[in-house]
């Protein structure tokens, strides 16, 4: 059976007003930006990350564990992980290398929020040149030295005041705001999901949206 | 003593490098935009508001006190409270009433952030049309019945996916990003403060920076 036939057969299993906030959503859905959070201490600001990554759309989010184990804290997420592609890598000895090597190969520009003496402004950054995996570090040290060189680019975000930092939420918020914001103005960048990927996601979001998924699946699939 | 000279004479007590942080500052506050924030629960939050107000200019805000007294967190503020001038409504029965008709007597037309019928999106919303004082709620109820009745205008933040909401420093650095950066970037809206503002504000500055600022002053006056 065909995903589309899949999703078709499951849709009769959720509300009209599900399915059609289901179509809408996956519409706004992109991977052309993705965001890396490096070893976050504080899982209410992870979580709140999840939530500004689905609000705008922004699908995947990696998750590197070099120090700190993040579980999502359900309080914050708002069950946004429910909706999202989590990855999350913590079983190599160096996961930063790991997590950063493989969304280079997806092809993927890695992007450093950090200070840096080669840092462009959020507001000039320029989207065109490809997709962009946005790495956000911990509260306390910011992101680790291998994160650092093995960055492709580094973003600011402009400050004009007397306390120069914003905690990882926010910043993250601030960044995604703006950044799919011009996405979903940009009449040249391909942004949106494949319809490949469209499907599958909502497939996963029906399996999450009903109970026994599981079993009607193997039901229908052996008919 | 005209207050220049009195900066002029506090400034001898501040490094040079205090001074240019001083002058570089100033230039980018405004009060063209200003922050209301009413009934706020979670001092943490109201704090990493002021952090965003003053990283992002924005000089003046407003405490309306009606049912929950807002103390400064200083680990989440990071000092930011020094360098603004937080006004405090919590002295009549209704202090939504009095801060709104002292912000529009003001020339403030008063921007109720929440879903509404009528809201504008905050990527269009049009910042010629003169001072806007940006209202933020509780994160429980949001704004109060009163303080949307008063409301000239209503701002939102489009969302596209399943968790529609945002928490209040979350939203308020969004909207403080986006509409400070819009004002930096304006041709025709004046929205830096006035020389005598300036003066007056750094003379505050100065004073916060500087120990025993009280006593000098004193003598200065006296000479």
């Amino acid at each position: 059976m065909e995903i589309k036939d899949l999703i078709k057969n499951l849709e009769e299993f959720v509300t009209e007003e599900r399915k059609n906030l289901f179509a809408s959503n996956i519409k706004n859905r992109t991977r052309y930006l993705t965001v890396v959070l490096e070893d976050i201490f504080q899982p209410h600001n992870a979580s709140a990350v999840l939530r500004t990554c689905d609000c705008f759309g922004v699908q995947d989010v990696h998750i590197i564990e070099n120090q700190n184990e993040y579980d999502v804290n359900p309080d914050v997420a708002l069950g946004s992980q429910k909706w999202l592609n989590l990855y999350k890598y913590n079983q190599k000895e160096n996961n930063t290398k790991d997590a950063i090597s493989k969304l280079k190969k997806s092809g993927y520009r890695i992007i450093a929020t950090t200070p840096h003496t080669n840092d462009v402004e959020l507001e000039v950054f320029n989207l065109n040149k490809g997709k962009a995996a946005i790495l956000l570090g911990t509260e306390l040290r910011g992101l680790s030295q291998e994160a650092l060189e093995l960055a492709d680019e580094y973003l600011k975000i402009p400050m004009f005041g007397f306390t120069e930092s914003f905690n990882i939420s926010v910043s993250a918020a601030m960044i995604l705001h703006f950044l799919t914001y011009k996405l979903r103005n940009s009449e040249s960048i391909n942004w949106r999901l494949s319809q490949q990927e469209q499907d599958e996601i909502r497939l996963e979001w029906l399996k999450t949206s009903i109970k026994d998924s599981e079993n009607i699946l193997k039901q229908l699939i052996e008919k």
